[in-house]
């Protein structure tokens, strides 16, 4: 009963909501592995850390013993956009969707255990269904209820158009979990409608109905945005070292802990005393960089965390960057050479001084020697210059 | 050209619509047989006049020299109601839509020429469809579309549920068009929607869309509603040779037209010389039983049509029963001795004179001879009574 409620509580946690969990602890007695499944788009298998919200939650289920299903959608991707609207979604050959498994399972492995995974296609069942299985299962939903979904709810109330099939495709995720027996689906909190349409289905073709388990959508570094790669607020899981160790440092504090919930593999006793540390005073960059390196060590190795780790601190906090840099705005326009920059924003008295510091080695942007006195800086964005080894400034370029 | 004219002509006869008139001649002009579709319900093979409206219009494409595509949509009909919620459509199997089709074939081809008719089963070509394919139909169509559809829009604005794959059959109806490559398709008014689908489709598929001609809604024998089994109001083709002779006879003449130009294999001259007979002070019911022995002739033979016909006469004209009969009312409460109700209808002086008639077999109730005296007639209906050969009444039982 005891490992009941520890299993319970480590499921729930960073998650959104959980529906249902008086039938979620049933099953759970049941001492039988649970199939646990989480569907993924064949089209993105470049993932980022907002992807790995799911897998580290599917990680908590194969701690906990369970039977991870990561169900790859082939055959919507396959069929791309049949109204030929949206130009981002070709079909996809068999060939691309094997070319995209194989990346997937490269990257998903570093998070999940590939002997306790199990990868699903649905093309599998699918393509054995016929136009009358596909009537039949377009007979168990109504209209009016489907009208209901947010995203059709807003497109049909301002008259943009919805696909017909656009329909089918929450029926078709239903009917997955029929086909993988599936007694939990785990997904965003925006897929709250289709994981439902699980439940329905199951119970139409007479199996208990799925558990549901939605996941927040993880915040980008900016800490605001959904993190996505358009926005470009994210951290690719495939990504240097070195960028996805800066990347962490940059985030705040607030988002900090956010993601240790989310995304860290340290257990939930260990981020509390780790918070109740900083609360205590302990500098949250200390925080910060465990996870930093956590991030790097499990996409990389912990070799190269330990470098990005070590190359960090070389750049930074070793070279004592104040953590209050004096921050200085310079008007550079279109495009302003470095040495004048550097004179402008008060780091030395004069442009030949900076033009003799660079020459010297003495200058660096970003933690990187510079060493073209021309180097152009265009307005837009926020940069470090150090001049010697105690001029420091945050410039902003206007 | 004048052959074109007087094919136009023919087609419209009695038609409701015709979507395109200039596309049908450019089809016409190629002097290649059109292929002219029309879909039949697999589940009512018991036809009355109303379902041979169709059947007359494709027999007129047949007099033309044109391709009849009878297609009987086993395809639906092998799914029946996938909702469960419309009792009376269970699921047909393989063998009864074969025996319905056997059924069919008996009926059409008393209208159609056997020789020229292609009979199609839709479940060749959807049968072969799999479940990618339905959705990609289904991409061919918006939601906002579909429920602009009369009855949709009716229940969805009435919060009546609406399956999903209600959506879905009108798609595959007009998949059928393509299948079938029709170059117009035949249908009733209220089938509009559906059969401007075909037209669609078929220039996704990059075919030239087809033609659509609306034959109305036939009326039945009350002149007001539709004709149907359900209203009571109908001829059954396999009705007995009098049953179709009486009901016919018993048609407003303003009706009768309707029919003639609905259902009569006569040509259109040959009709509006009757109509002008007629207009000239010959009575209409000769019209109405020549009207009459034509149908009786089309589905029991020409034999059946004049017996029906004498036999007709014979109770009614050959009688000489005036046209303008007195009317009487008598109380007949529960049950009077049809002696009695000669005496009280006034036909002789005393009910022993009435006894004395029905003994000589001069006694005819509605053109039947009686020989039972005491043969009870109850309150409600009117009958008519002859004794003799020149009395007669029109007798209202109360």
């Amino acid at each position: 009963m005891k490992d009941l409620e520890a299993a319970i509580t480590l499921i729930r946690r960073g998650a959104d909501e959980l529906l249902i969990e008086a039938e979620l602890v049933e099953k759970m007695k049941r001492s039988k592995p649970l199939r646990v499944k989480a569907g993924f788009d064949p089209t993105a298998p470049d993932l980022h850390l907002g992807h790995t919200v799911l897998l580290n939650k599917l990680r908590h289920f194969q701690e906990l013993g369970h039977h991870v299903m990561f169900l790859i959608g082939d055959f919507t991707g396959m069929i791309g956009d049949p109204s030929g609207k949206n130009a981002t979604r070709p079909p996809l050959s068999r060939e691309q969707v094997l070319a995209n498994a194989a990346t997937y399972k490269e990257q998903v492995f570093k998070i999940l255990d590939a002997a306790k995974t199990e990868i699903c296609f649905n093309s599998t069942w699918m393509n054995e269904l016929d136009a009358a299985a596909m009537i039949r299962l377009a007979a168990r939903q109504t209209v009016a209820r489907m009208l209901e979904r947010d995203d059709f709810a807003k497109r049909y109330a301002s008259e943009q158009p919805i696909s017909i099939h656009e329909f089918l495709y929450p029926l078709c995720q239903g009917y997955d979990s029929v086909a993988m027996k599936a007694d939990i689906e785990l997904g965003g909190t925006d897929q709250r409608f289709n994981l439902l349409m699980g439940r329905e289905l199951q119970k139409h073709y007479g199996q208990a109905p799925q558990c549901v388990l939605m996941m927040p959508l993880l915040e980008g570094l900016d800490g605001v945005n959904k993190m996505s790669k358009s926005l470009g607020n994210y951290i690719g899981i495939a990504e240097p070292p070195q960028e996805i160790f800066g990347k962490t440092m940059s985030v705040s504090d607030t988002l900090m802990w956010r993601y240790y919930d989310l995304l860290s593999f340290r257990s939930t006793p260990e981020i509390a005393a780790l918070k109740a540390d900083v609360e205590a005073g302990r500098n949250p960059r200390d925080a910060k960089v465990m996870l930093a390196q956590e991030f790097v060590a499990r996409f990389h190795g912990q070799k190269a965390a330990a470098a990005a780790r070590a190359d960090f601190e070389a750049r930074f906090s070793k070279n004592e960057i104040p953590d209050d840099l004096p921050e200085v705005r310079v008007a550079v326009g279109a495009g302003m050479p470095i040495f004048k920059v550097i004179k402008e924003a008060g780091l030395t008295g004069t442009t030949s001084e900076a033009m003799r510091m660079i020459e010297q080695g003495a200058v660096k942007l970003d933690g990187e020697r510079i060493e073209d006195r021309n180097l152009a800086l265009e307005a837009g964005g926020k940069v470090v210059l150090q001049v010697g080894k105690r001029k420091f400034a945050a410039v902003v370029l206007e």
